[in-house]
């Protein structure tokens, strides 16, 4: 095809991908979502995304921009034929605006990957859009200042990436969402024009700050290509405890009396099931860290530029005390602090049972104080409609953020969950509404929500998304069947 | 007039001024800026403001939104014959967009300063927009929480106004900016229509973060009428020193031996220069806290849940040992603590001198470790075009926020200054810009920035921000001839 030939010429054959080379870019990391595309293409540099980016406005061909492809919204794939392939048909809605007919490419970040500058004075470092999390932490690192966000992911998800979902992770309570830890953004928009928006400033009140709606945007907007992001200081003291909790009735009291025994020096706030750890244990043949163990657990880390054991026991033998905490496990060696945050990195039900692609699967957040509740909702919802399935929440105390699934874990469960699952995602998703929470707490609308995130908001709102989508993108070519509902 | 004689009937006396009444509504705090309006409306709730609008948007009326109307920038006052009358002719640029023609009202927000509720296991407080940061304060410390925002205005400057400024001050290097303190907004749109996203939640990645388009946008895109704001744990203790230090040069060893030393505790760290203390302590007759002291001080603050004194001593032993401060009195009582920061609210020359109104004045920010040789390039662009002004700068350190004036302080060194004002303020402004900063760090853009701030942002920000302007007040009503470049 001639349109691929001159992407070809213009970014040589490792730029433009056909052909098998393709798949791994077509389907998302948990195989939900496959997709189909004319190419995909990766650019070398931000010239190279507008020579790209020009092409596909000149000739009407769709762009979807995906970093690490780990998003588990399926907002990093192309649709096929205006339909998704998910094994997940979320409610299987007609009606839809897609034209099956418009081609698309993937645009591929993956070469754009530098680290362009870190400057520990200024307290920042700039990357390309395709570096990893975890490359950036590493260059952090080595000129003394931290970088806050983190997730299991980390080796492999980009900041494009985790900019465009505004992804949140483990140390939210304590740096804030990607949102938070972006100072500065270059974004190529969808007609090819480069926005330079590559600040370094703490405090710039000079009109719309338009950063803030390429974060979050899933790509719908524009292609970010670089990053200005904030660093913290150091923090070479780190100590987790694995605490077994009573029930979840008292888990802000918990969190509150974390935050005043332990201040600023809480990162992470966990809610981990006993059945995930004792899996996980099991799976990678670990020692199980705890003797007395009822349902739950949380994990609890610490760090600061000083020692934080001393916090640390004070605040566990004052939860104990009161009744809030069974028994507790302090990491004395790095050994065991590796343990407790593998534990935590692998406790997904996506790495522990086969069947959980059958299940339903959340990423809510509701108002922190509600988390419990909320929990023991869907739980209630999940016995009653589907018995035989389990229960599995875990997630950001600090944030009000639940990852939870019901799944069936036997594949004679299978069908029977099935029968139900749609009604059972309905349920949810009402309580969700009724509890002020949001479908996606970190993990972006993709296609994966888009059917369902509607009644989230109100109609005033989702008006006012699309009318920007218009001003920035009217042709329609970025990233389109993604984050807006049909 | 039928149109006034209408919002009369629906808001009844109390709700709509006009003649002499309306005067303070009509200028500006600093009395840089004076305009005219055809009455000044005083909603009492969302439904009049919703009552308002619309018959605003009906006649073709300019709405001018205000709070305490302490801004800096003109933002919340109208404009003239389309010409602000301000003292300050910044540019005088001429060609403007502006129809002077539009009449207008000024829509105060002052009736609207509810505390709605306080959610402590929440860590929220849902405010009316024209409630004070002070009553804000309160609201969270009667619950045994802390609202982070906070600067010299507190007890006049409304919620509404410091969201649509994205209002900064003297805690932003520990709490952030306004910004990062809204967790929901409730917006009347530019045609009546009521946006309620009112939310509690961290996390929340379902599409387009519109509330960051509201905060900072000076009203031109909608009313805000009421806040979610995030709340954090109070810091029983407080303490603040006030360091003599040698010069600029080493003041971002300063901020991170403080980072390092006191990690989380540092809620401030502010430049003040000597003669402006002098100048305070000698207008309110306070005893002067330091013996030694040279050009510039520093005024560090630290709290916590815990004592903070030693870490507050340590810093200054080793900031002293180090050669970096030269003298250091630490506030032991209430009374030397109130005495430090009233130094630091009376600190602008607004206060001090008469002749402040015929002054260059900044709020610049610029990268912090850029922070001293931006302070000292001002000056020496000062005493090269106005040997005779002073070179007054002080601000926020820890944001590279630096509030910088130069200004006569005699009588007869007004009319030289002023021949020279226009000159000084454009290389100034070139200074800012090769620094990477921006004219307006916190106080907005208003009538004041707006001629000047086109060549901080390349062209195609200024596009994209009027692609959203007209997309979300296609009759460009909202706050007109502000924040937009003419």
């Amino acid at each position: 095809m001639a349109f691929v030939a001159g992407l070809r010429s213009n970014l040589g054959a490792a730029g433009v991908l056909t052909g098998p080379d393709t798949a791994p870019y077509l389907t998302d990391q948990r195989g939900s979502f496959t997709g189909e595309a004319l190419a995909v293409v990766r650019p070398a540099s931000a010239d190279e995304t507008v020579t790209v980016v020009r092409a596909c406005a000149a000739a009407g061909i769709a762009i979807v921009p995906q970093g690490g492809n780990t998003g588990m919204s399926g907002g990093s794939v192309p649709t096929v034929a205006g339909r998704s392939t998910d094994a997940l048909p979320h409610t299987g809605r007609d009606g839809d605006d897609r034209d099956p007919s418009t081609p698309s490419i993937v645009l591929s970040m993956g070469r754009m990957n530098r680290i362009v500058s870190v400057d520990p004075d200024r307290w920042t470092i700039t990357v390309e859009a395709g570096a990893t999390i975890e490359s950036v932490q590493q260059a952090a690192s080595a000129t003394n200042r931290l970088f806050g966000p983190d997730w299991g992911a980390r080796g492999i998800a980009t900041v494009g990436g985790a900019i465009s979902t505004d992804a949140g992770g483990n140390n939210v309570v304590r740096y804030g969402n990607m949102r938070d830890n972006v100072l500065g953004l270059e974004a190529v928009l969808a007609d090819g024009q480069v926005w330079d928006g590559l600040r370094a400033l703490r405090k710039d009140s000079s009109g719309y700050d338009l950063k803030h709606l390429f974060i979050g945007a899933e790509g719908t907007l524009g292609v970010v290509t670089q990053a200005v992001l904030r660093l913290h200081p150091t923090t070479p003291h780190i100590q987790s405890a694995l605490a077994s909790i009573s029930g979840l009735d008292r888990l802000m009291a918990l969190l509150e009396l974390a935050m005043d025994r332990c201040g600023g020096d809480v990162t992470a706030l966990e809610l981990m099931p006993v059945v995930g750890l004792e899996r996980v244990c099991e799976k990678f043949d670990l020692a199980r860290p705890l003797v007395t163990c009822e349902e739950f657990c949380v994990l609890v880390r610490l760090a600061s530029a000083e020692p934080v054991a001393e916090r640390l026991g004070a605040f566990l033998a004052e939860a104990s005390e009161r009744g809030w905490v069974r028994d507790a496990a302090v990491a004395v060696t790095e050994e065991q602090e590796t343990r407790l945050w593998t534990i935590r990195d692998e406790l997904s039900p996506m790495f522990l049972w086969e069947q959980h692609k059958h299940g339903v699967k959340l990423d809510t957040a509701v108002p922190i104080d509600l988390f419990g509740a909320y929990h023991d909702e869907v739980r209630r919802i999940a016995a009653d409609l589907a018995p035989g399935a389990l229960s599995y929440g875990f997630g950001h105390v600090g944030d009000g953020n639940l990852h939870m699934y019901v799944l069936p874990t036997r594949d004679d469960q299978v069908a029977p969950f099935l029968a139900v699952r749609d009604e059972l995602r309905e349920r949810i998703d009402e309580a969700t509404f009724a509890f002020g929470g949001t479908l996606s707490a970190e993990h972006g609308i993709g296609q994966l929500l888009r059917d369902r995130i509607r009644p989230q908001k109100p109609a005033v709102e989702w008006e006012l998304m699309q009318a920007v989508k218009n001003a920035l993108d009217p042709q329609g070519i970025m990233n389109p069947h993604k984050t807006l509902p049909p």
